[in-house]
């Protein structure tokens, strides 16, 4: 089997009792003297699996540890061949602020939000699933609990535990905590698989307060074993990242100390170490926590983005400024223009910015207790502008990336008086090997400018980020370069060394 | 003569020595047991002149006070009638965070900057004054001391002080302080008189950095002298505010503590209490101070003015949140409908915003050591677009203080989820008793929108604040009246109580 690819052990087991509470099943993967223990889970019906990724070539053999006699010490093997044409490996921590796929190839995450999208219909699943292989995304924002918020009542085709009654939170509803629901887990994963063979990593958000069922306020003993059971099931999928909570100030039920305790679940229960962070409403987490692996800010203050990156010393996603959209609602109603702008803000300020779509038809019920089909937590359709300027932006950014030894560099390497200067983000694989450089004007519109370039000579390319045109200037450029401009705003320019 | 006009004492002295230096002279101005101490100065060949504004009607008698006896115990009187159309007298605060003319008529500053008009040629002054008459603007920011700076390089036609040489700052460069320029004053309170002519108030910014005479690092002992001189000339003028420094925090030679002192000059100089305020680049002064009578902030934070409002209890302007325009300069290159935006965010945010414009022609040289003429520094004429949309908001705040008893409210009375409510400023006698609300939407779109609305019935106006369209909706709201909007950003919405 290729690396990076999920192998799975089956193992039949007791099914009497509960097995999801009283076996434990795991296994220790070895290469020469290379150990790697994974823990396995319980599926239902008497069937126990181990999952396992191999990130090496080669032979690797494996030895299952068990609580229950059956399941202990069963032995095996497989071979590890090259990945399959196109996969890279999990995304990890690369150029202290940036990215990269585990063999080097460098990966910027231009992400989407779907909240909610795994728990429609699966014809709108379907749907969501075409949609995402025309669209520039990278990377998606998803719960694994389902959602229950404005614009948001439907029940989903599946519960994560057993539960009696039909009336989420009415008398009579009782969730059976000391289970797992195996269909609802096989099926997030099959999702989570879809994702993965388009290669979208999935930014799986662990907790959330947005509930009527009483996931978000289940007892400490429950989270843990929760926790684990998605680690055990998921962690071998090379496109997890994980996310600890959305809003998780907002989950009244539990402690800064409780997110802390998962946290640490995690990183000792994950083989792989796949990326950790959490996203807040309004008091932000303590991002510089050696735990967390990159800044996830639900705010849009792009002029603080410098000081985040130097105080945190990780990358920084911008996980929700506001939405495209026309909602009622503050957060779900900007322009396509304006998120565009805010993608660009964020990318020349050396971070990463995610999209989301909350676009109602205008003829749509004055109501937020209807449940239409809002891209941001149901999948389907995206009917906005921005998602094609986005593409382009990447394309930009990727060319940059590929032209330049993959590396982004924060700019300012030149600039003295730096509040005057525009945004920029350099392209090269350090400061003084600059190759390709991404100014953006933003709201401001100078029909001339001083650009201070590194060393070297440079073709200047003239962009409109919203028409999406790249327009060669003639000449070349180096130094100071004084260039005259078009006086209008939401423009960018691009320096590629010759 | 009417009242809130300057009545003047000239008075034949002394011209021998240093009279600017060795001459006390002053006055008490007396209505039946009240009387007003004024300072009177030294104009030049011999003559010595008081200034006093009358602001109840009626007989008024003086009596000067002098060390040299010929100025000493002279006496005079005259009587005060009542105003001259459409004088309404200085301006103060009314209602904690905003303000009034002396006879209670509302003020609402729509301000513009032309920081160095009156150190421009006779003609480009005359021109400046025939675009304020057709503009919108009720206040100017502008400087005493000329300006050097990017994009200002001229010579003033008048210096403030005696001086030697010819090259401001070389060698054979000194200034005389001991001494004035009587013609720099008089000219300058020319300029401030026809301004009051044109009923617009002087923000008159008494030091600055921006300097290569000298001015900006006068010894303490000549900082106080001219601004006592300042204050002896000038108080008297009703359309006067003293705005103590621009970017107070650059001048080098100065500490904090220095402005405090200045202050407290102002204060116990300026019989009239004319409004005072400090405008800063990086550090702000401290605004909750007792001496100063509102905030002046260079940045455009918005979302932090309602804090603002609540910390200071005091009127907030914002000076400074960058110009139309299309300079190299981050401060001076936005578009006019970005300008536009600006004010109307700071005003149904419950502050004030000031106007700037900084347009280049578009074929205008590549260089920072030019000096074009930009309306920011050199007055002349508009050409921008925001102007016409300032007075359009101009027009809407003035109808709807008219038609309330002229007092703003900031809104959020029945906004319990004010994070996800738009902005609004409620005109009223008091937040009760409501009879026009205005709404902006800023960058938000919504396709409709729960108005949470004061008590009573109200037409509602649809508003394009870019295309200065007013579009009555048919029918009366009240309450939550949920309304169904065009789902285009930068609107507004006014609500008329019927």
């Amino acid at each position: 089997m290729p690396v990076w690819e999920v192998f799975e052990a089956k193992l039949d087991g007791p099914s009497e009792g509960n097995p999801f509470a009283d076996v434990l099943i795991g296994a220790v993967f070895t290469q020469g003297h290379r150990e790697v223990a994974v823990d396995g889970f319980y599926d239902g019906g008497g069937v126990y699996k181990v999952r396992f990724m191999p990130d090496t070539q080669g032979e690797w053999t494996y030895r299952t540890v068990s609580s229950v006699k059956a399941l202990d010490g069963r032995e095996g093997s497989f071979r590890a061949v090259a990945p399959l044409a196109g996969v890279h490996g999990p995304v990890r921590v690369s150029n202290t602020h940036h990215f990269a796929y585990a063999d080097g190839t460098p990966y910027f995450p231009f992400g989407t939000t779907s909240y909610a999208w795994v728990h429609q219909s699966e014809a709108l699943q379907e749907q969501t699933l075409v949609t995402l292989k025309s669209v520039p995304f990278n990377k998606i924002r998803m719960l694994v609990f389902p959602k229950h918020y404005e614009y948001n009542h439907n029940e989903p085709p599946f519960y994560p535990f057993p539960h009696e009654g039909t009336v989420p939170g009415a008398p009579g509803w009782k969730n059976d905590f000391t289970r797992f629901n195996p269909e609802f887990f096989a099926h997030l994963e099959k999702r989570i698989g879809d994702l993965r063979a388009l290669n979208i990593e999935a930014d799986l958000i662990l907790f959330h307060p947005y509930d009527r069922w009483g996931y978000q306020s289940m007892p400490a003993e429950v989270d843990d074993r929760y926790l684990r059971y998605v680690l055990a099931r998921f962690s071998a999928y090379r496109n997890i990242w994980w996310s600890m909570a959305n809003e998780y100030d907002l989950m009244k039920a539990k402690k800064t100390s409780d997110f802390d305790r998962l946290f640490h679940i995690v990183e000792e229960h994950d083989p792989y170490r796949h990326l950790r962070s959490i996203h807040f409403s309004n008091v932000p987490y303590d991002y510089s926590a050696p735990w967390v692996t990159h800044g996830c800010l639900q705010l849009a203050k792009f002029d603080e983005a410098s000081r985040y990156l130097a105080d945190w010393k990780k990358p920084v996603l911008f996980d929700g400024v506001q939405y495209e959209g026309n909602l009622d609602k503050r957060w779900g109603n900007i322009s396509g223009d304006e998120m565009t702008r805010r993608v660009w803000d964020g990318g020349v300020s050396g971070c990463y910015v995610t999209h989301g779509e909350t676009l109602l038809n205008p003829d749509a019920e004055m109501s937020e207790d209807t449940t239409p089909t809002l891209w941001w937590s149901h999948g389907g359709t995206l009917k906005g502008t921005s998602p094609a300027q986005i593409g382009f932006l990447r394309k930009l950014v990727e060319e940059s990336a590929v032209a330049t030894g993959g590396v982004a560099v924060r700019a300012g390497f030149e600039a003295p008086e730096k509040p005057y200067y525009m945004n920029a983000t350099v392209y090269a694989t350090d400061k003084t090997t600059a190759r390709t450089v991404l100014y953006y004007f933003d709201d401001h519109q100078p029909i001339w400018y001083e650009f201070p370039l590194p060393a070297g000579k440079f073709k200047a390319d003239a962009i409109d980020p919203i028409a999406m045109t790249v327009t060669e200037l003639d000449g070349t450029y180096s130094g100071k370069a004084r260039i005259r401009l078009s006086g209008k705003p939401f423009r960018a320019m691009r320096f590629r060394a010759v």
